[in-house]
């Protein structure tokens, strides 16, 4: 452990959206509302789907022995944010159908749930986030720019997604929230209300490239984020959680070894 | 551990200058610079002097017995950021003596260097950052709105900082930096020129509130600071550190299990 006296975490579980740490990302805004409060473990892999994050899940995510063993921090809620690659076109290389993706979600949330899982965590909140909507000709046009950029000699990329497939994703995510009694963003919906529809001038704001959020998309989906931990998982809700070391003005300055003594969010055991 | 398969990370260590996870802050620049290379550990404690540093040092730095057995994730770096509180005038309650802090300084460092520490990192490289520059009256100013902000009743704050204290503080970590043979980063130096010269209006655009970087004067840090790892320690250059998972391109279609299974940065002992 690198951050003993940080027994809690939280973990944001997925793909490029996930992945990115720019300003006013997921990542970094999660970081700062909880800041003092739990660490963000930020574990997104850009392009990948469904398929290939069961795999990966298994390798970031501590194994049940090891959290009980105190050699792991608790991971007291995750968000798993996948199917903007899964429903790239059939042929392409990410491609996952949609059935399969609705089975791989079940495996996420299972590897969790279950108690027979090498990965049971009971006290893991689990809130899935579905695929955003997409501007078609924005993202080929990205695609073309950035293969020009590379003066790559391949062929010139064409349009590799379609809305109405992303959207049929989308809605798969929330059913399988549905059956699975988990908690799902529905962030292709809060985008597209925000935004007053699906066109490409009205998504235009919210998109860089058609595809992925800029923080002005990232803070539609982090307002639908929090309001949902708030309500939902109040413990949660980093106001009342209780801050890593006490406020610099807790202090006593005739003891101040006092103050540091009483670790608030205990200690692992792996650190000794 | 919340991060199996992340077993490097860089440690931020210091005050609220360190605390912040705002937009273009140090943190969220150093975690998109390190993107899936290594984990940012973010632990600032907003207004803690060099005295109250140790004892929460002891508690956020994984001992050599927990790195050693593998519960602990390596820290390859860890930067040491404080000095703007001890800087604060005699008798404010953050003060802290300018040769306790040079001597707070050296125990950090040897809490990591000396063989003997229960904390002793010999593989962890240890970079000091000086306090920057000070706006006086923009500080007291913003002191002042922020009592009248809260409708508090005590005493008016008065100014509790100068500029050339906090200048013989920031010199004091130089020396410090130089007898102990580690790196620093010159920030108020470094500052200083960016904005040509120590003059309120010249500082302006680095600081919100005389005291606290804006984006743009975390900017010239973190220039300062990545220019120091890539020059000095050319292992922690981003850009040659191997990706945490494959790129999704390499990802053998037919075979998607195998590069997963290749974890390049291997396990820790805790994880099971």
């Amino acid at each position: 452990m690198a951050s003993p006296a940080y027994t809690d975490a939280i973990m944001l579980f997925g793909d490029s959206l996930t992945q990115a740490w720019s300003d006013g990302s997921l990542s970094q805004r999660m970081a700062e509302y909880y800041l003092r409060r739990c660490d963000i473990v930020s574990r997104g892999f850009g392009g990948y789907n469904s398929d290939w994050a069961i795999p990966v899940f298994e390798q970031v995510f501590a194994t049940k022995e090891a959290r009980e063993k105190g050699y792991a921090q608790n991971v007291k809620l995750i968000t798993i944010w996948l199917g903007a690659n899964d429903a790239t076109l059939p042929g392409e290389p990410q491609c996952v159908p949609l059935d399969r993706y609705k089975s791989n979600l079940v495996k996420l949330v299972q590897l969790i749930r279950d108690p027979s899982s090498a990965y049971h965590s009971p006290d893991t909140k689990i809130v899935l986030i579905n695929a955003p909507p997409i501007i078609e000709d924005a993202w080929v046009e990205a695609r073309i720019e950035k293969w020009k950029s590379f003066g790559s000699t391949g062929p010139k990329p064409e349009q590799n997604r379609d809305k109405a497939v992303t959207k049929a994703y989308a809605e798969a995510a929330i059913e399988v929230a549905k059956e699975q009694k988990v908690e799902i963003v529905d962030v292709w919906t809060a985008i597209v209300e925000t935004a007053g529809g699906e066109g490409a001038e009205q998504l235009a704001p919210y998109f860089y490239d058609g595809l992925h959020l800029t923080s002005e998309g990232y803070a539609v989906l982090f307002k639908a984020l929090s309001s949902l931990i708030i309500t939902k998982y109040p413990k949660l809700n980093p106001e009342t959680m209780p801050m890593r070391m006490p406020h610099w003005a807790d202090v006593d300055l005739k003891n101040p070894q006092e103050a540091f003594d009483k670790v608030q969010n205990g200690r692992l055991a792996g650190e000794l």
